[in-house]
């Protein structure tokens, strides 16, 4: 084991222990899979200059020693690379170009839509310093208010629900997306659902659901990590 | 390598050479992936009692001496279990668990689709003794005839171009699914494009898509295989 922990800036609401990014909870529970000593910083969005070392300004943002590393891909791959003798978070090439697929799908399918269905959560949930700027962009990006944007959600879940079907089909086959126990994919997947439970009661899954109880176990991992930050149920 | 061949039942158009079911070809190319020698045997969807000794109707069915094994994603397993020292179809056991992710992704989101937007097409090329078959159990699935299920593909197959944006940004990454070389994984989606370019003229993706290429990459491999059958361009 290393002995200097590494560093991760991490995206906190208004409370420090509100840590609603699905890129840095990503690379969270992947640190907690390597088994690597880490310490997490809070971070808001309008504190650029604060990770502007790092040459960019989004988060997730690690400091490993003297090497510095975004992108939550670019960070797995890191880990991977780096520490090699450490639980795989990929299980080797095939497994490394698919969990690449499944993370595309995240990204293109599911983090879209749930934006969409938390967006005035989010909003309520940031640092006050944080709010101007979340929704000059973000009503800028999507051209409506946020509450434009997300008025249709009861709707809008239906549909987001369906998407899912295909992760739901696998769940009936095997335990975690990786497999028997959860790996990088799983991040990814759990990663999104966690930044919504992390500022939005509004039920993204309905109990019933077999993801429903993947997130459960998904909660349940590395002593219930994901349990102990503010979130709703 | 062993000396008896593995027989594939393979469902056949009018013409014994016009072979276009999408799970078959998963199988075909697996056994090529895997170097076995096979036989194919055409079969059509009416030619029950030929595929009787395999307990249910449906093709794929392989015959590997005194084995039986049915179902695409079972002979997956069965090739991968008893053909260790062959080409892995899954590169260990998070690239299987992962390929069972995206085949699901293909068979939830991609398949259903591409039925709708090919169905005349599959009936046009339908051996005669299957036309009425194929009809009527489709239209009494559906609901509604074939040419009706199929009348709105010029705005449908818009749609259905969206719903590969996963796919189409990990090929940016990526030369296949699976890495630096195809797998089961891009097996499982190319069989779904050789289906229909076994039978229709439809163009399901553009020139100048990532697919497209990766669809003619695959189109390359095994010495051009899927491309020595009766299809369209």
């Amino acid at each position: 084991m290393q002995s200097t922990k590494i560093r991760l800036y991490d995206l906190a609401g208004a409370e420090n222990n509100r840590r609603f990014s699905p890129n840095c909870w990503r690379v969270r529970l992947a640190l907690l899979h390597k088994g690597l000593p880490f310490e997490t910083v809070p971070w808001r969005f309008t504190e650029k200059e604060t990770i502007a070392f790092s040459g960019q300004g989004k988060v997730p943002v690690i400091v490993d020693r003297e090497q510095v590393v975004y992108d939550s891909w670019a960070i797995a791959q890191y880990l991977e690379e780096n520490y090699p003798k450490y639980p795989s978070l990929f299980g080797g090439e095939v497994g490394k170009s698919l969990s690449r697929f499944t993370t595309d799908w995240v990204e293109a399918v599911l983090n879209p839509e749930i934006l969409r269905l938390i967006i005035t959560d989010i909003y309520s949930h940031l640092h006050e310093k944080d709010k101007d700027y979340f929704r000059q962009t973000r009503e800028k990006a999507f051209g409506a208010t946020l509450e434009v944007i997300s008025a249709d959600r009861e709707q809008r879940v239906v549909t987001f629900r369906n998407s899912l079907t295909p992760m739901r089909r696998t769940l009936q086959h095997q335990s975690f997306l990786a497999g028997q126990t959860p790996a990088w994919a799983d991040y990814v997947v759990f990663g999104s659902f966690q930044w919504a439970r992390s500022v939005s009661p509004f039920p993204l899954l309905v109990g019933d659901d077999p993801i429903f109880s993947w997130r459960e176990r998904m909660l349940d991992t590395f002593d219930g990590d994901a349990r102990k930050v503010l979130a709703y149920e």
